[in-house]
């Protein structure tokens, strides 16, 4: 059994304890929290619930920690320094400083002697696995990504800091026009109007203006200026009864030539009930290649790029080549 | 430069041509040819052709030999004789004999200090990894594999071998409501009749009986007696003007469960003009991987599932870190 350390046990946390069930080779040891530890319950049996900063103490009885903190100012700081103890997972997601954390982590990892596998989730992730391989078996051709329909937790949250709001969901929703467009066409939508729109539901304290925070969300910045935003003012008890899952998902596009009028098309599709137990699952199976890796000695920090599938699945090699190649 | 060399003209081959020209990192040495080398002309200026059974006398010249022969009879036999003399790739699809073939492979590989990859086309070999990549990250579950709507070149063969056949075209065509099935219910029909339908445009010989041909075609045992197969008898005219392509394509489907009532889909799709054109493609991205490899003194024989997919790429690690992660 590979034993898991969960470190953070919000609803990433919460999704990790689930795969671990649903994986054979997998057993939790404990979650680490910044919260008393006392008003934390999980779901396991035989599991501790131990204060993050006494972790160090347990890294003989772990064999993988896996990160659910959050990207912006969690992960830069709990991977590089839980490396050091530890074979790590974690499932950082802003995309323009992955080379810096991995730089980061690598040190670290190679400092303690430690596996570390980082951005291992959808997107960074499968998505990105995807993006790769259609790439490298169809050299000549363009690739888009699209993500939903689904909840951006970061919008999302955008929303929430907005004055006169009480609740907020974001939903990211491809463009048809434009997913066609890459699929017929091979050309992607320049812009990202084109090629997404936001729809949000939004819930207002009692007396605020909807019209100013309509106006705030459609022109902030980043999150919403550069795309049409649809707003939908709702209660409270809507937003739980209709809006209250984490659905999302999305598709990666490759659309390429390997002669004159000889085209072709990769489509990789994920439809997700719940993102960040799906995010969770792919975080297990990547927990058991860095297992493996840190079994042979492949120390330092590596990403889904640099990793074997062989290693991911909980199958021998051989059953796998007779059952599934 | 990647020096590649072709072992075999046909479709496939003439297909590695055409991929070596989309991929910047390769070259083309050779071709070997069973044939009379004058009968054989190929398209790439300062390449030469050859005698196959000259080969090995160029090992020192080619980094890659890419094996273009079939499963049945040519691929058992050449990949293990020139795995000796050259690092290799293959496409053999015999999905039940690959364990022996691997074994054979690698047993001449290793002795001959080469890196050998079988099995790297489409299926076997980019729906292999979806297979375990999906079962990997969603370890309850079910996977469907879908083939079509594509010309199944075996069957077509089949068809052909029947007295009073002048020439046919198979398709297989996926069953929509499997598809759905799969997707929606997570339910994989148990018999190939309700997974695929099989479509076929026959051309008679003068004279030849319609219903016997059609009859012998729906019979036939393994072909397709367990499936619903369709007969259309047209003219050669037709046959050439609208049947005269190798597209091809397909879908894997997982479904599964992170836990109670919470579902995930993940579906990759190929929709291929050229079937041999795409398993070129495919086969020029792991000969690159197959003299990475070798480079590293990793010898003996992988499949797709041992390589990790950095090394696909022509482009650097870092670069694939920044752009595609």
């Amino acid at each position: 059994m590979i034993r898991i350390g969960i470190y953070g046990y919000g609803n990433l946390g919460k999704g990790i304890e689930k795969a671990i069930e649903k994986n054979e080779d997998t057993s939790l040891f404990a979650v680490f929290t910044r919260r008393d530890v006392q008003t934390v319950k999980i779901q396991t049996p035989g599991a501790l619930v131990l204060p993050a900063d006494r972790a160090a103490e347990y890294k003989n009885e772990i064999d993988v920690m896996i990160l659910c903190g959050g990207s912006k100012s969690d992960l830069p700081l709990q991977s590089p320094e839980l490396a050091r103890n530890f074979n790590i997972v974690d499932s950082f997601d802003t995309h323009k400083k992955i080379p810096e954390h991995l730089l980061c982590v690598d040190r670290a990892a190679r400092e303690g002697e430690k596996t570390a596998i980082i951005s291992a989730g959808w997107d960074p992730g499968m998505f990105s696995l995807m993006r790769l391989y259609s790439e490298a078996v169809l050299p000549q051709g363009v690739t888009a990504t699209f993500w939903g329909k689904g909840v951006s937790q970061g919008h999302s949250d955008a929303i929430r800091r907005i004055e006169g709001v009480l609740d907020a969901k974001q939903y990211t929703v491809p463009k048809e026009e434009a997913v066609i467009s890459v699929r017929e066409k091979g050309i992607v939508p320049p812009t990202p109007r084109e090629k997404h729109e936001r729809i949000c539901y939004v819930v207002l304290k009692e007396g605020a203006d909807a019209e100013r925070v309509r106006s705030e969300i459609i022109t902030m910045p980043d999150y919403f200026a550069d795309y049409d935003t649809e707003v939908h003012f709702i209660s409270m008890e809507e937003l739980v009864r209709v809006h209250s899952g984490i659905p999302h998902g999305g598709t990666v596009i490759r659309s390429g030539q390997t002669s004159d009028g000889v085209s072709h098309g990769i489509e990789y599709s994920l439809r997700l009930d719940s993102n960040p137990e799906f995010t969770s699952s792919v975080l297990v199976a990547f927990a058991r290649a860095a297992y493996r890796m840190s079994k042979k000695g492949q120390y330092g920090c590596s990403t889904v790029f640099d990793i074997p599938p062989v290693m991911l699945s909980c199958k021998e090699r051989d059953t796998l080549i007779s059952e599934l190649l």
